[in-house]
């Protein structure tokens, strides 16, 4: 039955039916020049959709966790402090994997719906005057709290600081979905995998590495072999891989980076906005409230929805499961049990999203809610009516 | 965009995955062993779908209008007689067929929207004291009106008037989707195609014949080759075909068979059932109209929706598609532009329904009728809710 | 097993990854414009790899067989006379489709192994002084014996005679493969498959009429409905189709003759005589002689090789299919256990073939023939190593 | 024209139609219950194909080189010596992996072409009193030289020396291929890939930990998180991953551990052996030499040939890409240019296996080697007639 319906996690998205079909690939010798005919164009696509002009852009056949390693592991040695917020359970876990790897982890804490704090990142960085810290970490889309957060700004912080830091940002699911600036933003290290904005099976973790990245290589001293950038440069030098690609899945991020970019990245990102507004139309009239707790932090990807006090928000996620044979996303962490989430990100529809909306109210009912049946998708409808779907005709 | 939504035609269906999967096939010998490992199976397939325990199956590389041609030049001889009954464009088109092919067609007229009349058929037999009449036609599920006609009634008046024509059944939109009794009904020649109950691509025009039907072949002498079900017998005794099968269709056929016999008849038809119930719920929410005129003949596949006196509702069929990227289907002859038709037949859940039901309001409230947003949505969302999916689990 | 092994049956051939893809497709609505995408460019394309300017194109849910009968019962009148050639097993069954749709047949017999005897038909068409035969055919590449007519030495005849006749040509496993030239011939209706030179699954008739088996159409009295060229066309000029079209298949077709356009033809048909030389070289090599009594008429389609009297050829493929897991073709008619058939058209490499060489080869020595293993692989090898693949490096 | 030849690397190998298409998945969501019924059996899978009862089966998204990351970081610390053959190219870079993790490594140099020398293993033991080896690694199939250790002569030496260390395996490309007994000889970590005998594409690391192995990971200092198998147990614990699997891989896997385990794996094993064997005639036909230097170490799953002196080996690799479209290995490291490799794992035929043997021996004589075209075929098909393929039918 799942197969019939579209998922609404936050990832992995929907695969588009050509996206499938180019990872569908017959074997071929990796080491051969059909394989650079993927390979250098796939790197080549990934580098525009950072909107970057200069940044290498490795491709592990890992997922994003991987890329996490790999953006640390290649440019920190043990004990080097990195600062942190943990607004979520992704920025949690990427501060377990900085411990874990002996870094000296200056964490912020950051309440869960709330954005990373620039100004106090600057507060910290300009008191930091010998420069210990080596490197800001920055989720830029908590996908487990529905909270973007400005890169930009972060970035401004360090410039205000004039602190050397490098700044990694994890784009695992914003990239390809909502407004990414590798270069304008100044972003060393960016870090997302394939099945998020690039709508591909999970298998790949994508890196980008600034100019100043590539130089803190070479000190870099923690223990790398799998995610070592080094070899994979050396590889993608002669054509090839330090060990086997994932070869369909390059071949799919290929296809999938010549989409987004014919339709154009502001069209993409417009597009996510569009589907979003109307999911978050939706909660409105529900008479719920998002995770998010501004209007400027609320993500276009994915919609995590606060229940009433006393109710257990992951039964939603369970029942429409079981009984409609749709899939959302449970809260995690602290706010487990607290929060259901809608993915909206990747390719969807108008009409995928309102079967995901009516979905979710039948659940909630069903549940014991006080939702008016209809309520959140006669809201969405009402926007997407009033906001046509790029290259879809106008209102009559 | 249009591969994404689900598609709301009257067939062909929306394609479960593993029916794709199984369509997709290498090249075999269509020669071999492994052929017949694949059409007798989907043969004997098709007969339990029919629920017969004793028709031959005869399978074509062709359509449903193949297999209208199929029943006529293989039983029939020019100038023979046939009673047949018009209630809506495809039961139109086998009329024109017979004509074309020289038979002497007796048709009666019956409004589109009503059922075949099973009295007005007993009289007309009844005073064939000559039997000249060699072949009763009837369109079991006119899909251009989503009409079901009942073809037990249309068998006992056969009986009552002693009559010992052929009863050749139209079953195109309604075999393997709603109660179709091939022995039970005395049904001499049953019609139908891939794309519809069996939710497989266009390509198979599918026939069972009955033992009776059977001998009629020998004096018939319409002109058939390709049609020529001697033939194709011939063919099947040798494990193959009298020309080139198309093998993944076949094999498709059989894998489909094998899902709905899995899934047992009898909750087929309920699941139609229950499906088509949430459109018709919605349908009354909208203050709307079925063409269907009675309860009785509604169809469980299909249903064609009137619009207001004065409004196109081609419209609502032109602007889906422009807008929102979803396919309905538009009215035929004599009710062109007066209904729209959703098609819910095949591979469907709550949420696909539900997509398709909040598009349509969508559609008609853009083209300015007075639908509220949402309506047809709840009343469908109302009814999926009080009556689960089959192996879903109920109401909390 | 025998999915990993190229067939090397005369059609349907191995289906390229990217036609597979082509054809393996959601459902759209068959009366969006969508499909117009399709459709037209399709038959566009069939028009060009016809050589032909002008030919109307109608492309058929059935296969080949229906072709022919879409070529007789849209242009010929019950009792019109036929000249036609019987000169293997597929010139035989059209024949009988002649005469079962009520045709005069006037066969001219000649031995299986030879082609049409362009000289005797000018004598018998110069001799119909009264122009009772409506339509010449012909079977350009006789499947079952290997053997390619002159199709350009017929009209050369027809127009030595001065006769009016139509001439129909069975290009189904020639077109796509072999020269053929629709407009230079002055071919009235072509006919093939999908799955022979377009490389498909089968489930396509495809046939080209010229302007005057177009105007032959008003006159034609044979019944037909299904293969009725004056629906299909009306249906055309709406963007659609009388029924419902095998829409896969269609995209199939396009990208098909895509391929072979981008190609080239020439390009095409030299590759085929290519492959099929070094399979000549291989039954040269084992002391064979192909059925094809003459240089002039072998098929680079496919080969039926004579074994020595007594020996039974059939046994070939059964081992080859048991023993191997490969598919050749066994004989037909006259010719059964007298030959066996490997088919060398559509998707193949020289790898592929020589592959084809060496079971065929094992499966010889295997019952007993005198033939040294390797002889015939040597064989082809040096063929192929001479005569290096279009787009392949030239030897060292 | 590549998709059309079969490969001929070590790896990825031809993957199975059926495997293609359980790759070839839609999303589902991973949290839900439907992958815990992927995940489990292909656990449980791969533990039998490993032949262990008890083998703890950890499965990452990476290749066969984050295998053994994995074995090396979850069970070793900073400083631990480990003991180590190099025989090729793949026991080099593990050898190098180790040295860049900081552990001492300790290095048997073993001329490429021989096998891991157990007995030199156990004087090393032997003498480490202190047991100050921790772990002792061992590849057992050299894919570069195409030679096969004997792990079971190993376990031996390690038991006669009375030594504790671990025992890790790389039996990249010889699980599932040949006959490996996780827990008859001792195994303590062993590492695969999916690539190679599961027959699926590369973006699996699979790792078997015995009890021994698992208790390790306690004490284990080397950092490590993407390659954790505490995360990796817990979640899987909660049926679920901690990040997001791949899932279409994982699904894929499920069905090849299904279809080896049908076949019986040691069908599975002498299978590899017969296809193996032709190859071999073929190789002594060319009056050519294996790399492996003594037939009781002459790997199952790839044969690396030398080339007469002063003749560059990887011009054959080159021109059967450029003039045939074949892709076989070239020879790697010490061996560069002094061997080609045939590749002979996975899903392969006779038929198969003749076509890469015929290319192989075109290519040398295009390139002027001394080879009688047809000789290798020949040896191969003599071989393969007198050992028919299980399965089918034996000698007439």
């Amino acid at each position: 039955m799942s197969f019939q319906n579209p998922v609404f996690i936050p990832g992995p998205t929907n695969i588009p039916e050509n996206l499938r079909k180019a990872c569908d690939m017959p074997t071929i010798d990796h080491r051969s020049p059909l394989f650079g005919h993927i390979l250098h164009p796939a790197r080549e696509g990934v580098r525009k959709v950072l909107q970057s002009d200069s940044a290498e852009v490795f491709i592990f056949p890992a997922t994003g966790t991987g890329g996490w390693e790999t953006a640390l592991t290649n440019t920190l040695s043990p004990g080097d402090r990195v600062l942190v917020a943990r607004n979520g359970m992704f920025s949690h876990r990427w501060i377990d994997m900085c411990q874990r790897h002996g870094l000296d982890v200056q964490v912020v804490e950051v309440a869960w719906g709330s954005g990373i704090p620039a100004d106090r990142y600057e507060e910290i960085l300009t008191a930091d005057t010998g420069h210990r810290i080596k490197a800001v970490l920055a989720t830029h889309n908590e996908t487990a709290t529905g909270v973007r957060s400005d890169i930009g700004a972060i970035r401004r912080a360090m410039d205000a600081a004039g602190h050397p830091a490098l700044l990694f940002v994890d784009g695992v699911s914003s990239i390809g979905s909502m407004e990414f600036r590798f270069d304008d933003w100044g972003v060393d290290v960016a870090v997302t995998g394939s099945q998020k904005g690039f709508m591909l099976p999970a298998g790949l973790a994508i890196t980008g590495f600034s100019t100043k990245a590539m130089a803190a290589i070479d000190t870099a001293t923690l223990p790398r072999t799998f995610f070592d950038v080094r070899d994979m440069a050396k590889g993608y030098a002669g054509n090839a891989y330090p060990y086997t690609p994932a070869v369909g899945l390059m071949n799919g991020l290929n296809e999938a980076c010549k989409m987004l970019l014919e339709e154009g990245l502001e069209n993409v990102f417009a597009r996510h906005h569009r589907i979003a507004e109307g999911v978050r139309a939706a909660v409105r009239a529900w008479g719920l409230e998002l995770c998010a707790n501004d209007p400027s932090v609320q993500s276009d990807t994915v919609s995590a929805i606060r229940t009433p006090e006393g109710f257990n928000a992951t039964d939603i996620v369970t029942h429409a499961a079981d009984r409609y044979g749709v899939a959302f996303g449970v809260g995690l962490g602290e706010v487990a049990g607290k929060v259901f989430r809608i993915g909206h990100l990747g390719s969807l529809t108008d009409v995928m999203a309102l079967s995901g909306i009516a979905t979710a109210e039948m659940c909630m009912a069903d549940l014991g809610l006080d939702i008016t049946l209809g309520s959140g998708v006669a809201a969405a409808q009402d926007y997407y009516r009033r906001h046509p779907a790029a290259g879809m005709k106008g209102p009559v």
